[in-house]
């Protein structure tokens, strides 16, 4: 057995093509193995972790490297002597046919074109983007390794535009029914789904298709979408179109964590959607199964199924409250107040407390409230030497006196629990404190969280009867106090997005690999390639000088 | 309006009596507001932040304070002259018949007792569990404020002897039917609970009623349980006891997020129950919706639901595998891979991977697996310069083919996406390889997650009836096939659990808070009230002369 290799220094090359080439390679008889890819480090760990020896060949990121291990010396020799012919094979598809060489020559060819598609190596490809934004193009940009700061760049100039950037690193999304890039054939329908994540946006769209929905769009955002340095541009403008789109009933979300900042900003966009919005974002605690309009998925399957599921619709169009106040919960019951934390940190901000989670912050005094809080009363602070709030409600009902005084409360939630150990008649002390409440502040929303039985000493029902007759909301169990506190209170205005409804029709240009055109030309869209090469040949210094004189 | 304090250096009482004490001065004609306890910093915090001026008042955590706001000088003195007269009036309750002094006697007075409920204060509570365990008697721990190494010598202690301690800071529990602490009025039925927390105890037991569940057992472990210190000891044992026990179908655990470690340990208890169980580790992103017999919970309402609903048990009782090999999952989608780890991490461990979540751990070489493995080939190393392996998946059919030959490996886990843009028949080329696998090695268990529908050019069921000719397993989302691979292997034993089976009835020693007597009295339990007062008077360093008078 014998290795041979052959360098092509700054040769560029398609990497379908190349993969052609090596599958040809290494299909000629006596040919054990082959390689033919561009010498990135990457590449020569993956050759060398393939078993190829590749001591003492000096070859660089931007060299074309051909290694080709076989029986003897010749039949490699051969072999390699064989890589012209077989990269002149063009695909068969129809990019065989006349190609521009410019974006803009395409742009004219095919003025239908709304979208341009790239996925021209990595470091080209913010480049090919700027130009089809500076077109008026919406971009699925594929290519990966964009600097971020690129990206940022060109999502601020495509929303100032009203344009659409999916990517970098967009792999998959499905437009007016033509699937781009990585997409199944899936029924067209009334679920759109804006994913930071390709294959997460596949396995949902086909759980949908499966589970007899369908799809009206699927964004993709790219994978660093929701970074700080990003803002979750896409994301958000994306959920904003599919609310005002007419096709669209349910939108689905998908995304690793985000930073909490930008998850603030995604979820105000879906609690002001105006439709049902399902979330998955991948191992992240969800705050809740539901809060209002919002689903919360612990799985791809679960998201499709939520978004198919009638349920999935129940949360109903509920709109935000318009109250600039805000919230104070007073719990008595620790896990209660976390669970409230849980769910409210995740659209309240900010959200103070001495249950911290999530995004809600310590609260300074634990006695006195700043903006959203929450306070844990059951906490060791308030019960050393001291019987729990559980049993002597006095303490609270102070602090309920004072949060029913500042002019910023816009709600109230209180925890009431019943049952053996606990107070003989919570009701009784609650309830005339509450009747003055709601006389002298109309404003303020009072929910209270019942946990008991019928046949707790108290008695449920009596109590609950003496807390709505005082004019407080009451709750069996935190999710729907949680949620009808947020739903009373105002969303953050988000800054407006300015995209504009999707042409009806799709046409696109692709800048990169081939086999992206043939399968939109498959999916019977019009859809224009272009013949592109590095600029320079791939010489960037060379590169640098060109643009600089043409003035960029 | 006049203030008035009297201070009683180094005087106990009971915080019920305190509490009935400061209601009946509050009470009194003339009196603005009154405040007795005992004076501990949080206490004197708590009375400033009521409005009580407390500036030269020296008083220390071991005193009992009284103030009295008043009209005038003469209502406040007169009011504080009632305070002994008030300390006086016992409570209602059988608690005021004959009150042996030590446990001991008690134990002698009610032989039956087979549990003592102690809520002394912080200080004093691990000595009185100590001497209850001691005695041969599962200990309710309901105090707060006892070091966390004492609550792990507890433990230890209890579980040699077979025993249970629930708490410290134990607030809640329902034994055989009794409920203990605060505890809600509900339902006997087959769904046990353990949880780290009371009033989530109390919100899930009380939703279990309230949709037509009952209860068997109800375990409260103490919110510190589950911190490596105490290593989740009353979790895990009382996770087994519910195994074991006939009346119990269905287990709910709830607790605030484990450390990692712990979680893992939990989880193979819950695993190995035989049993479905239902987790909801607030504010700890679930690994999934379903993992064999585990389900996972986002919300209390939500645990008490998936207990009840008959789909909580189509889990069933799967038994675990005994494979001591390792999963190697080799993915080109990404959102797969991540969703994967999420899963497995739970409860296989260690497990490496390139795109780490949870308890998993950075690979060390991508290229090569160590233990548990799962890897995401379409991360930018696998991919820059070269084709993403949903279209060239010859990189991933020689790793696939690596991990076939090495002894160690198990279970194959696999990703399939079809659609446009994909390889045009992948199944063409994992088949043969995976035939070759099942035919030498069969012993491994090859499992393929197929992303894809009927619509696609590739045609998913072609695609599935290849691959499952040539011995795999087809999923369609991720879910089944993780619940898979860790059905096949085989769960880390746990650390045998020698808790005994609960006692068929319910008798008790009272140690503290009087109510708690009284409730279990009003519940028709046995119970017997110990007339505990601190030892030495509270003074700490005449008790430990005692103490070790007594060689203890």
């Amino acid at each position: 057995m014998t290795t041979k290799h052959e360098i092509r220094r700054g040769a560029y090359a398609d990497s379908v093509i190349l993969m052609k080439v090596q599958k040809g390679l290494a299909g000629l008889p006596g040919v054990d193995d082959a390689a033919v890819v561009m010498a990135t480090p990457a590449n020569k760990d993956v050759l060398r972790s393939t078993g190829f020896d590749l001591t003492g060949i000096d070859v660089g990121a931007d060299d074309l490297l051909i290694v080709v291990k076989a029986a003897d010396e010749q039949t490699a020799a051969e072999a390699i002597a064989q890589v012209d012919g077989l990269m002149k094979q063009r695909p068969s598809g129809g990019a065989a046919g006349f190609r521009p060489k410019s974006l803009r020559r395409a742009a004219d060819m095919l003025p239908d074109a709304s979208w341009v598609i790239v996925s021209v190596p990595g470091r080209y490809a913010a480049a090919v983007a700027d130009e089809a934004l500076a077109l008026g193009k919406h971009v699925m940009l594929y290519s990966d390794n964009v600097p971020l700061a690129d990206e940022a760049k060109l999502k601020q100039k495509a929303r100032a535009s009203g344009l659409l950037v999916m990517g970098p690193d967009c792999g998959t999304a499905i437009i007016n029914g033509v699937g781009l890039g990585f997409a199944n054939r899936v029924q067209r329908g009334r679920i759109g789904v804006v994913g930071a994540s390709g294959t997460g946006i596949q396995a949902i769209t086909v759980a949908v298709h499966q589970l007899g929905g369908g799809i009206s769009q699927a964004i993709g955002t790219g994978g660093r979408d929701l970074k700080e340095a990003v803002g979750g541009i896409t994301m958000i403008d994306g959920i904003d179109l599919l609310a005002a789109d007419a096709e669209t009933d349910v939108i689905v979300i998908v995304s690793k964590p985000p930073s909490p900042h930008i998850a603030q900003a995604v979820l105000n966009a879906a609690r002001t959607a105006g439709k049902p919005v399902v979330i998955y974002f991948m191992g992240q605690f969800a705050p809740g199964q539901r809060l209002g309009n919002l689903a919360f998925a612990q799985s791809l399957q679960e998201a499709a199924a939520l978004a198919v599921a009638p349920q999935g619709r129940d949360g109903g169009a509920e709109k935000d409250g318009n109250n600039k106040g805000y919230l104070r919960g007073l719990f008595s019951g620790g896990t209660l107040a976390y669970e409230c934390v849980m769910m409210c940190q995740a659209v309240l901000a900010p959200l103070y407390t001495n249950v911290p989670v999530g995004t809600a912050q310590p609260l300074a005094d634990v006695h006195a409230s700043q903006h959203h809080t929450i306070v844990d009363m059951g906490e060791d602070v308030f019960t050393q030497g001291r019987l729990h709030p559980m049993m002597d409600g006095s303490l609270r009902l102070r602090r309920l006196q004072k949060e029913a005084a500042d002019p910023d409360t816009a709600v109230i939630l209180l925890d009431v629990l019943l049952g053996d150990g606990a107070q003989a008649d919570p009701a009784a002390e609650l309830a005339p404190a509450i009747a003055a409440i709601t006389q002298a502040r109309p404003d303020i929303a009072i929910g209270i969280i019942l946990i008991g039985t019928d046949s707790d000493p108290q008695n449920s029902d009596g109590q609950i009867d003496q807390l709505e007759q005082a004019g407080a909301a009451v709750f069996r169990s935190v999710d729907g106090a949680a949620a009808m506190a947020i739903g009373q209170l105002a969303a953050v205005t988000a800054a407006a997005s300015s995209v504009a409804p999707l042409p009806q029709t799709f046409a696109a240009i692709n800048v990169g690999v081939e086999t992206f055109h043939d399968s939109l030309q498959a999916q019977g869209a019009s859809v224009i390639q272009v013949d592109w090469r590095p600029p320079a040949g791939g010489n960037d210094k060379l590169a640098a000088i060109l643009a600089k004189m043409k003035g960029r």
